[in-house]
């Protein structure tokens, strides 16, 4: 359709980076959801829900005087004009005592934990005559879509993702960080991803602290975030790569220079020899024992491999073991909230990527200990642990290790409207039965078309009544994978019903036996 | 927090209208979508999905030049520049033969509706080399978020909430129609709403268009959605007060003047004897009968009548009596898109409103056939049938009926950080034997404070480790409900292990055994 004024036209499409989800993704998606939400509840975890939309102040992405979409979120003003707040959340007035109204700026998630701080600081912050108490503790996992505005969009990425959360807020015990290992280890394993196929690594920021402190950058923030950058592409670099870009610098695969930090050759040595340093370890103990070597000693160090060890101990205790749970200096998770102990579930599958070469799936869920969650609001440090599996993702490795299980109807066809209403009975036979079961609507199609129909929606079987077989008490069943081989061939009624081979005649009233019957047949 | 330079505060909120949703209204809501998709599913519906944003143009809510914020959803220009499609999706080139760029309006979906017709005309648009073809079947379900800015919020309204929708597309059949009563029907009953406590209305479209045509308004359509608007209050203000506002207006209950349509005496009569004609009537059947003195004989009135006669014949050979579908012609709906029959469940369930006065639950559900899904886009007639439910407002009317069954872990407490790793291995154990079990991590936290977590959790029962206990073996079980009688009088330890009466001590190795059996005895 056009507009005549200025030519431009109304055209049916998706939003740049959206899409729809078709159903085999959709069964895969809530099989996921439901199994990991399963694990999650017996842990004791209580599933919360929060808005999609949420004020861009609370979500910590822009300074509340800021009115423009930064990038990287879907950011608008709120279409109600509200008051704004003054520190104690009443109306702001100027100088003539009017209060001052905004379109405050609102901003749909980009994570579920952002709106996790927002909801724990509310209770806080409601809580607040009462300044003295201990934080409550809040375990809760929550799932849904979350929306990232990413200028650049790589293959198979969308802008409306979905995340599954779990975390425990306000507990600075470390075997609660184990229990998130546990949880991201039980919770694979439900979906029916073989031990040995994955595995947890752990690791803590504070030893990545430890090593800046024995390096004499524990200082420089900014200079530590570049190193951690570095740090983080062993996997895909290796060492060698890595002592470049501390160093001079290195040309990469497609000839481009990649600068480097240009470290002095003691700091690289150090910074390398903990990456270094744990490679062929033999278990957890193993590792912690190495890495005293490297961090052991520095304040962070130390406290970093407490953690650790809290974290060995109590997995050993619960029988996971280094088939499941691994310690790795090398896991930095890019985000600069974590605090503590770190997690990164890790694929092992081999697949191949848009260019054909075969590489490792990779990361398929983390987490990690982040006790700053509420401070920027509330000013008060709040310990918090917890993780998040990238559904999505994770959907994508199930549907590479796994037949679809695509649950279709049986489809019930009829010739002619006159067997209308026989056509709704059967089905809805069928369905008492426990048998999902679709009356066939397109009665206008040429039996190819009602082929196709039952081809594209997956159907196994057909039930088919034509006047004939109502005057003489039966209907015929029809196997639709076999009936398919025979398909090109078949133009008319006739000789769709005469397709024996794939076809047999059984009396009406036992219908829903024969059905049965032909489904279990077919596994 | 507080921004020195401007006054302003950094306040924990959540934006008006929208909410948190806590595990009890979570759980009801899951059950509610679970229950319902599943009787969808079994007639063959797909569940399939669609974006949260979506472009204004292709919802219809905007004209596509129009970059305001219309009142009633929430709408943004896209953070992403795109080229402007002209009729054919070519970009749009100026005079100079330049791509011209635009931030085009998106916005969060109103409905699940807009989205279908979106999706399908998409399909259509991409197949549009073959224009001659029949539309497709298509059969799906979805369930998510919708979003709407009202100005004005009632109690118990959000701006953000819940619809769970099925439609047929592609099919004109009114056997199709008849079979959105049965689905609705047969989810209320899947949710284990009692037959007899609601039941679905049936109304046509062309009825009421026929009863135009017979008074004579047929061509004047903003003169027949007044009448249409003010037919609708029969429930409220009865036959009478309808009579009052078709002639000279009337004075509500508030004392407020209603004014009136100024319609002629002869016109009045023939409306409301419309709604009195059925009034009583014994049957699905004798309300067609009364109708056709009332609309017989005008083209629509025929149509609309056959229309009801095919879903009778239908309903009534499958078995869904007067008991649970009845025909109703004062059902209007107020979407202006709706073309044939139509549809309304109401619950019958009687309430107190926030002015503690009794009324009818009401509307739980509805919909109807609209022929007119993607014509705006594509210019074609489509047929379709469906419905939705308003899945937090059935919600509602399920809290109302049903005890919460929210189902809470098992708590494992301990006394004293050295019986940490026995906590993690006495909750696994507990898991794995298919019962929820969490670990109390607020150690520091007093008994009362340990008792007042595991009441607001909900939790049953407690296991208590105490390193005593560990060591002779043992362990300590606490029926929690029986315990919140006797906490107003604990404050310490030694007083809570010899809370006798709600505490039993078993043999470690008993554990899972003796919690099944505290659980079971609890029913």
């Amino acid at each position: 359709m056009r507009d005549g004024s200025t030519g431009r036209g109304l055209v049916p499409r998706k939003v740049k980076g959206f899409r729809d989800l078709d159903p085999a993704t959709n069964a895969l998606r809530w099989r996921l959801v439901e199994t990991a939400s399963r694990v999650y509840a017996s842990y004791g975890f209580e599933h919360w829900d929060t808005p999609l939309l949420e004020y861009a102040d609370c979500l910590g992405k822009y300074l509340p005087e800021s009115n423009e979409a930064a990038e990287g979120v879907y950011a608008f003003p709120n279409p109600e004009r509200e008051p704004i707040p003054d520190a104690e959340g009443a109306p702001l007035r100027d100088v003539d005592n009017r209060v001052l109204f905004e379109h405050a700026l609102v901003t749909l998630r980009y994570d579920l934990t952002a709106p996790l701080a927002r909801k724990y600081a509310e209770d806080l912050w409601e809580g607040r005559k009462n300044p003295g108490r201990v934080p409550p503790l809040f375990r809760r996992f929550q799932y849904g879509p979350v929306f990232r505005f990413e200028q650049k969009l790589d293959p198979g990425r969308f802008r409306e993702f979905w995340q599954l959360d779990f975390d425990t807020v306000g507990v600075s015990d470390v075997t609660c960080d184990a229990e998130v290992a546990m949880i991201l280890s039980d919770a694979l394993e439900a979906l029916g991803l073989a031990r040995g196929t994955w595995e947890i690594r752990v690791n803590s920021r504070n030893l990545h602290q430890g090593l800046f402190e024995r390096v004499g950058l524990a200082g420089d923030e900014a200079r530590c975030r570049d190193v951690l950058r570095v740090l983080d592409k062993v996997d895909k670099i290796g060492v060698s790569g890595v002592e470049a870009e501390l160093g001079a610098g290195r040309v990469d695969a497609s000839g481009s220079k990649v600068d480097g930090l240009r470290l002095d050759a003691a700091t690289i040595g150090t910074l390398t020899g903990y990456l270094d340093g744990t490679q062929g370890a033999a278990s957890r103990a193993d590792v912690l024992g190495r890495l005293e070597a490297q961090v052991g000693g520095t304040p962070s160090g130390t406290l970093g491999l407490s953690e650790l060890r809290v974290i060995d101990d109590t997995l050993t205790a619960l029988g996971y073991g280094e088939d499941r749970v691994v310690f790795d200096p090398s896991v930095a998770r890019g985000l600069a909230y974590y605090t503590g102990p770190v997690f990164e579930a890790v694929s092992k599958l081999e697949v191949r990527d848009e260019h054909g070469a075969i590489r490792r799936f990779g990361s398929i869920c983390g987490g990690g200990r982040y006790d700053g969650l509420v401070e920027r609001m509330l000013g008060v440090r709040v310990p918090a642990t917890g993780a998040s599996i990238g559904v999505d993702r994770l959907a994508d490795l199930l549907s590479r290790v796994e037949a679809g299980r695509r649950t279709s109807p049986v489809l019930v066809l009829a010739l002619g409207s006159r067997q209308r209403v026989e056509q709704h009975r059967a089905a809805a036979e069928l369905r008492a039965a426990g048998i999902p079961a679709e009356v066939y609507f397109g009665m206008q199609a040429k039996m190819k078309a009602q082929l196709a129909y039952a081809d594209a929606r997956g159907c196994a079987v057909a039930v088919l009544l034509g006047s004939e077989e109502v005057e003489r008490g039966v209907v015929a069943l029809k196997d639709l994978d076999m009936g398919k081989k025979l398909a090109a061939g078949i133009t008319d009624r006739a000789e769709w019903r005469s397709g024996a081979s794939a076809q047999v005649e059984v009396p009406r009233a036992g219908l829903v036996d024969a059905v049965r019957e032909l489904l279990a047949s077919r596994g």
